[in-house]
């Protein structure tokens, strides 16, 4: 494990921050999976959220079962190693929120404005995700291993 | 479920020979895992490769259950709505292969040239994901889910 210095967290909150998909995984039937969605990050990356039909199957393994990853790549821009792009996984607990006041809808509008038909539907709800840890490849042999407490000090 | 047409089957073939990346879905500790991987297709869809280090933990966490998830997303073109991005998940079982002839590393390298340096090394190996079902989402609401024989139908 390569210490996160400034030069790595600045990578880090790049993807984070710069990425639009994610690939959750989730338990179903006990067995792992994995599908692709939309997320959002809290700005402070204490949680990141995720907006998904009932009728999704994440969001029915999520409900049975709250243990889920969330993979984060950057976007393969074609250059010749893919294998060098960076990437992070985010392990953690996922929980339905209500969206109170509306900041959360206000804000995944922003990022993802074609995305307004759904919230006419009333299937799809939030979903938070608190990261318990995560695992940041800022490219080959520079793994870092971070708490949830060093991954918000990245966003800082 | 909608039925796979000619069309449906063309947009699969696409996504899988076109993207370069993927997530595989793991299971660590009893809970979901997901890292991002370069996969390799079997022309006819029967098989996924993934050449992964025995210092990776998802190698280290198919050693203990072969169960996997391989989730494959269209590259984000940065369009207004990334949620109409294609994406496929193919559900299986990994087993570890030895490449007697060759013939993996030559395709393997034919798609990644600059991973040969990744096969002087003593801990990297192939592993083999037999499908046993896809659920292919080829835009909002379209949605397929394959046998392994309606996967490999759609490589043909």
């Amino acid at each position: 494990m390569v210490r996160m210095d400034a030069e790595a967290a600045g990578l880090l909150k790049k993807l984070v921050l710069g990425e639009r998909l994610a690939h959750l995984a989730t338990l179903r039937g006990g067995a792992p999976m994995a599908s692709m969605t939309l997320f959002l990050a809290e700005q402070d990356f204490s949680a990141f959220y995720v907006h998904v039909s009932r009728l999704a199957w994440h969001t029915q393994d999520m409900q049975q079962d709250p243990r889920v990853a969330l993979s984060i790549s950057e976007t393969d821009d074609r250059r010749p190693d893919p294998f060098t792009l960076m990437r992070v996984t985010l392990r953690g607990s996922s929980s339905e929120v209500t969206d109170e006041n509306g900041e959360l809808q206000r804000n995944w509008l922003a990022r993802f404005p074609e995305q307004a038909v759904n919230f006419t539907l009333a299937d799809f709800s939030f979903w938070r995700i608190a990261p318990r840890d995560a695992r940041f490849v800022a490219g080959f042999g520079r793994i870092h291993n971070l708490s949830a407490r060093q991954l918000r000090q990245a966003a800082a």
